[in-house]
């Protein structure tokens, strides 16, 4: 295989170690960790083209590009970052991570305890966005990157930027959210919850010890990817992609057993697929950063104030149909940054696509990115 | 306790039993069977004040009133069924039933196979909204009710009031319809698909024999509930009700184990609450017949011509903030009713709560369905 010209090619991740301890939001250290990362074009001289890529719930540092000649799929947002893609390789040194509490290299439940010898497992200790935020510094630091070009992310990711725009005001020129909120939902809280009790009434979770005891609990795991599943599609979308178009036997056939509708069989085998590749103690673990996360609470939950101590300029994208992260949610964002007098660039890109629509070649979407982006490499 | 002046008081279920075998859409055969139902108010000499109440997902016979003395809640429609309300008692003779395949009374998977002996669980036939019907219209006979004065359901239900309107036109003057669809979109599906993996998958289940084995798939149940729950309320009657609440904890604590929020226990109550009182396999039996319900199927995907064999008067009522059977579903019914050039009155009704709003006391939804069904008791 040869990659597409506009692809970063083949890449190779990396380990950084971390010896400190990290103290975390809820009070507990971790000892050490690695974060695995892959970086994409090149860093310069005066060091100032480096941007950082945030994951979302199931990300992970693969962003770009292929592992290896025989890699059937590119990293997870390979449409927006390559040579004369938005984030531009030719212009910028991009750094994607996974995150700690991940279960793609990163240290994380599935990592060794190293105080008991065995998987942290359900022990790892709960996270938030800031957890990640502070690994993430350090890991700048081990890059020897003082200030970011920009620090952006989409859904989870978006958050960590918002964060990290209030965490280290002078260590980024420009925060990019796509498909964010400030904080979950009632309804979004309700879905995570679904998810979780998914995995926990899943007798193969075995309380979150399902490595220890050689079990894995794949079915939990799968219908919690259901429920997400359906949730970053619009409603619009699946009508388009599936309508009630049948996978197996005819409506005029009496026997349930053996009528099945595409919709169904596709996200029985996405929930299939998910289950096999992640880890169940890793999903709850960001579930659970995903619903206490809240931008303004330790700002009398006055998003003005939060944003009062941002430095950065901020570029915010919604997506029309996007019913997880509304557009609402993004409009929020915006006027809290314009009343705290922050420089910010706001675009709600019509698409069908739902929540997903921040992962996908939409014309009007990259190019707004794209444009933004430019200006951000042109600075000075 | 006293029952409220409104009430139609104590009530109790009725059986008819039912020796002839009924032909099911499947092609196969119900050899017998029972159904449980209620009645409140007085059949007129004429029998011409009868309505027939049809059940959604999770309904019963139980409809209105209360079953005893220390009841501490009426039937699931009360807010809509007695003296002085929507459907009135003091004018109209209302026959509620439990639909063959529940589990409140009525012949379904937990009874026994007369073939076997045994309990049917997963054995029993596949239904279509149509075989209710039937098995209805043979209520209807055994009550000595020619034609109804009005067909009324909600969601499911509304179902089968439309598919009334097709199977048997001359035995219904009025035909009411509220929060339903003329077929699911892919969205609902996808929802449905979810609730049955979730009990599918709890081991208790036991592929549907669990009655036999004394197990009980309380788990798969309690998820499958709270991803209906979910779909029943709004985004905004979920943060109106509950927002960010929290039940216990605080966010300023770290650990997760001890942060809850208000929505995450109440869906998980209401989760075990259902498991305790609903039978598994005939949740599954009720969410295939809304899969399969697909009002113009057999008429060409034509809604206008099937519409064109019903001759009874149609009201339709939908709510804003239902995106279960979105206003957009109910406008799709409307206009196809007036293509086939009959009677309909619609309304949409501002409501906050979602699809549950159809269960609610929602005061221009209570006028208008009073002043149509006043009406329809006013007709000769």
């Amino acid at each position: 295989m040869n990659s597409p010209a506009d692809s970063v090619g083949i890449v190779t991740p990396q380990v950084a170690r971390f010896g400190q301890p990290l103290t975390l939001a809820c009070g507990r250290e971790l000892p050490e960790y690695e974060l695995v990362y892959e970086t994409y074009g090149e860093l310069n001289a005066q060091r100032s083209n480096a941007v950082l890529i945030c994951h979302a719930l199931s990300g992970h540092h693969h962003a770009a590009g292929y592992h290896s000649e025989e890699d059937k799929r590119p990293g997870w947002w390979d449409e927006c970052i390559g040579p004369g893609k938005p984030i531009d390789t030719n212009r910028f040194f991009v750094v994607s991570l996974n995150n700690i509490g991940g279960c793609h290299g990163s240290t994380g439940p599935s990592s060794t305890n190293p105080e008991t010898g065995r998987p942290w497992g359900p022990d790892f200790p709960p996270l938030r966005a800031r957890d990640w935020v502070h690994s993430q510094a350090r890991l700048a630091d081990y890059l020897g990157i003082e200030c970011w070009a920009a620090v952006i992310g989409g859904s989870l990711g978006g958050m960590q930027a918002m964060r990290w725009s209030l965490e280290y005001p002078d260590r980024l020129r420009h925060c990019i959210v796509i498909a964010a909120a400030m904080k979950l939902t009632a309804q979004n809280l309700a879905f995570n919850e679904v998810a979780r009790q998914a995995i926990l009434s899943d007798p193969d979770f075995a309380e979150g010890y399902y490595q220890e005891r050689d079990t894995l609990p794949a079915q939990g795991l799968a219908l919690a990817r259901m429920v997400g599943h359906i949730t970053y599609l619009s409603d619009d979308a699946m009508a388009n992609k599936f309508g009630r178009d049948l996978r197996s036997g005819t409506l005029e056939q009496g026997d349930e057993g053996q009528v099945e509708f595409q919709v169904q069989s596709y996200l029985r085998y996405q929930g299939s697929q998910f289950s096999g590749s992640f880890d169940a103690n890793t999903y709850i673990l960001m579930t659970r950063a995903l619903d206490y996360f809240d931008l303004a609470r330790e700002y009398d939950n006055d998003p003005v104030a939060a944003f009062s101590h941002a430095r950065c300029s901020f570029l915010v994208i919604s997506f029309t149909t996007d019913w997880r992260f509304s557009p609402e949610r993004s409009r929020e964002i915006v006027d809290a940054l314009i009343a705290a007098d922050r420089p910010v660039t706001y675009a709600d890109i019509a698409a069908d696509e739902g929540h997903d629509a921040f992962l996908l070649p939409i014309p009007r979407y990259l190019d707004v990115f794209h444009a933004y982006m430019k200006r951000v490499g042109e600075e000075p």
